[in-house]
């Protein structure tokens, strides 16, 4: 008997918020990510067969990011009966702000799109895969799954419309990431903010933002280093975080153009536009958390302008 | 005896805020603004011979926004004994919220430096012409000067160190100005405001003016619709100004891709991509105003790429 042809499917990691675009800006990463197998399957329904590398995950489709977001395109087309399996593959432990479940979203719904041979266009698929995510926190929000979708940087005009732009982005950004391992559940993260601004702070905030994103058109790496500068959500999430401002300081002397929190946190990333810089900073955190006692992964990504791909 | 040449220039009028900028954002007007001669005096220092139009303005030059703003420069140069003498021809009366003062404060800077043969570069007046400005009310930000004198929509990273950066602009971008006859004083209309605003509403105007920036960079009209819509600042001073929401309701049925509050004040501005639209939305403005019996000036005007001129 005739069996359809298996698709393995990659949605990378990324970071969100970026400094100075709290729930509305994130990239993603070329070296990081989930990986989907989507095949036919026994039974009718769409089933999570096997989970590697996090046992812990549910292979409850309706509370897996991943299986939700499939569910939610096959749905749409009516397909919600079709005999197909997945396997998950997950690189990335959840809670370290890399935005592991939103790949998992987008590696679900991007990976059963390929399976059916593209009934849905890339940017038809962000719903579903935006849907899952919200099986992870209960929020509508693509922060993270539009960039690992899309590739490249992503500014969100509108989360609940999911009205985005995909920014022009200089050649030669390069991201060190530094993940500390201990956990910071993203709701604690989240209820610790103020709910109130300065209007000050509003205002700076928003003008570092909005040079940000002159400066990823104009290709002007000063205009970026001088407007990645969080006065709002930094402050009040540093504190969760060992050794982040030593990390900071130590990166910024290097050169980088900016630091931060990687999401809701642990991960932090810095953003470089040079290799050397980048080495460096590596190095130094691994010390700097090495005399702390800290365990910590670090990693050096090009930016990834794909997002989801077949491959 | 050699005299030497007299210069008259030209600084346009110009909206700050533009709805989603608040203190940040502003352009210039083709169509309005204030207008410097500046010439050799019969004393030494700086004098303000004559104000046209607007008899109310000090001529001591140090309460004058004109006035101050050049004598900086000329201290700069070590020139404040230089036998100099300007009139000032003011075609705006102040308070209308269109950059007065500001137009003021350019046009006397960019009149003493076109005198003495451009010592200074457009960029290097800035500081002067902000502290010129700073004689209105008393708070150094370039929202009005910096366009009045650069031209185009100018977005400000830091009013502090007047970092700031003209915007791409996309052809055919009209402006209709509506100015009812009333007065707003700037210093009520800023106290009014509330110092803490909600972060989600810091989240969405911050998402709005990035995503105007990449609407003018991409030249996309919709997305410039779509990021026009102030939730912070409009909603607390609509209710200074007559039949603010009747005339936007008009203008935004029209076909405008935005409409809100020039600057502080009473004047509202709409901006369009189609002279016809301009065109009715000024009629409609004429005609709620003549019905509620409220005097007006309404003008339709390009947005003014030069900024201030020698002419």
């Amino acid at each position: 008997m005739y069996k359809k042809a298996g698709v393995k499917v990659f949605a990378p990691a990324t970071v969100a918020n970026v400094a100075v675009g709290y729930d509305i800006l994130g990239f993603a990463l070329e070296e990081l990510g989930d990986v989907v197998i989507v095949r036919e399957g026994s039974e009718s329904g769409l089933k999570i067969k096997t989970i590697v590398k996090n046992k812990g995950l549910s292979k409850d489709i309706r509370k897996n990011t991943a299986g939700f977001a499939a569910l939610k395109l096959l749905e749409s087309l009516g397909l919600e009966n079709e005999h197909i399996e997945m396997d998950l593959i997950k690189n990335m432990n959840i809670g370290t702000g890399l935005g592991s479940s939103a790949a998992s979203a987008v590696a679900g719904a991007y990976g059963v799109n390929a399976y059916l041979d593209y009934p849905y266009t890339k940017s038809e698929i962000l719903r579903f895969a935006t849907l899952g995510e919200q099986v992870a926190d209960g929020s509508f929000h693509a922060d993270n799954v539009a960039p690992s979708l899309l590739g490249g940087f992503i500014l969100i005009r509108d989360n609940e419309t999911l009205d985005l732009n995909k920014l022009a982005c200089p050649k030669g950004l390069i991201c060190v990431i530094i993940h500390p391992h201990i956990q910071v559940l993203t709701q604690y993260s989240r209820e610790i903010l103020q709910p109130l601004v300065k209007l000050e702070d509003t205002v700076r905030q928003s003008g570092n933002l909005a040079s940000f994103v002159i400066g990823m058109y104009k290709s002007d790496f000063e205009l970026i280093r001088r407007s990645l500068d969080d006065c709002i959500i930094e402050p009040q999430r540093a504190h969760l975080i060992p050794e982040f401002y030593p990390l900071k300081e130590m990166a910024i002397n290097f050169g980088a153009l900016g630091f931060s929190i990687s999401g809701a946190g642990p991960s932090m990333f810095a953003l470089c536009n040079n290799s050397f810089i980048a080495e460096n900073i590596l190095e130094g955190a691994k010390k700097i958390y090495k005399e702390k006692k800290i365990k910590c992964t670090t990693l050096i990504s090009n930016i990834n302008h794909e997002g989801a791909m077949k491959y």
